[in-house]
């Protein structure tokens, strides 16, 4: 599928607005996507009201795309309507526990991307915002995301006013296993890495940031153990708090 | 997009081999899904082996397509690719911890889903087996992945031979908030779910399994409140036993 293999992050939109007859119509198309046993364990908000969007950019370490996008979604695990409809029809639910949490959440990324591959297929472009669960406990405040619904992507959707550059990608040997996974070895990284490492690019940030290899950046600078594990007290915090905790 | 509107779960395949050329080209485009900070903390294990197939099996509860499709495919969050590569390269890598599972997953579940998509545009049936995470560590044993690594989605692939009816969806006003998250009043409860109940297959799916209610069927066979606490034990399990324990 040429939308897909030519895909592209885009940040910067057009001022059009993306009609809510065509959104609609994309998300009811994502929802076919495969769901645990036909519980759809997922709801979607939508945000295109300025000032809520100006609320949601501290959430997203203020990202531009959060209040110049027309539209940002917000995609959530959701056992909150289940569990209610199986309470409203003398059925005991089981939710509230980190399994239930794991397929809720697969449930909603599945749909998530199947939405942006429709919403690219459709002319729009999308950014896909890692930070929703970095802070969840803001979007969840802001969004009023009631107990059993953990918001776990964001979307920023609109028509692309950019055509950047596609990004590298990993050798595709580097990724696939046949019958077993075979473990790297030191050569087999270095040739996995050799051609994202050689890129000019890759070389010009590690040369602005004064690091001595790429991978320094990445542990360093933009994903660090620190935060990593500030992050992960956060987060279970969160999955304690929306009632995910057996 | 007519392939995801119209799509089914396909469960019966034709004995016809699914290509290597033909599936490693789907892979190679489905990794155009968006990653975190373009990391790629993904890997996939390929199944052709009837052996290997049978020993899978057991696993996801011997649905029988793990056996009779002619690939199977697990999706697995790896953060061990990335850790290796930093260790190499004078970085320390600070992504043993919850966050750092999550992110991983997240990029692995995108590629599922982009997977799925082009495959299916390709003539292919899938099926996801959500029982990845439920035994997760017979899976790790079997395909022998190393810390950092966990499987989050299995999907088997080949050539439909069967047309099932579409599964009902939801209506999409029960999915999609406006600005904040309504959360559901009986009444709207009741509407979302009316359809669903009002299903013929629905109603014999209760007579026959002596119920009152459909919700019933959930909670009471097919997905337990114990068996969930069991299995959210085990699977916190094995993310500490793949390292991602902090």
């Amino acid at each position: 599928m040429e939308s897909i293999k030519n895909r592209r992050t885009i940040r910067k939109y057009k001022q059009d607005d993306v009609p809510a007859a065509l959104l609609n119509e994309l998300l009811e198309e994502s929802f076919r996507a495969s769901t645990m046993g036909n519980m759809q364990l997922y709801s979607v908000v939508v945000t295109r009201n300025a000032e809520m969007k100006s609320r949601l950019a501290p959430a997203h370490f203020n990202q531009p795309m959060v209040t110049s996008a027309p539209v940002v979604l917000t995609f959530c695990a959701d056992f909150n309507r289940f569990s209610k409809w199986c309470e409203q029809r003398k059925a005991v639910p089981g939710y509230n526990n980190f399994i239930s949490f794991l397929n809720a959440a697969t449930d909603a990324l599945l749909v998530t991307q199947n939405f942006c591959t429709l919403a690219e297929e459709a002319g729009l472009g999308i950014c896909y915002l890692g930070t929703t669960i970095y802070n969840p406990d803001q979007i969840i405040d802001l969004l009023e995301l009631p107990e059993l619904v953990v918001p776990v992507a964001t979307i920023t959707v609109g028509y692309p006013d950019e055509c950047p550059e596609q990004p590298d990608r990993l050798p595709v040997q580097g990724i696939i296993h046949e019958e077993k996974y075979q473990d790297y070895t030191p050569s087999m990284i270095d040739q996995i890495y050799a051609y994202k490492e050689a890129l000019p690019e890759n070389k010009h940030f590690v040369e602005i940031n004064h690091t001595e290899t790429l991978a320094q950046i990445f542990t360093d600078i933009r994903y660090k153990k620190a935060d990593n594990e500030f992050m992960s007290e956060g987060l279970k915090k969160v999955l304690k708090r929306q009632g995910f905790d057996k």
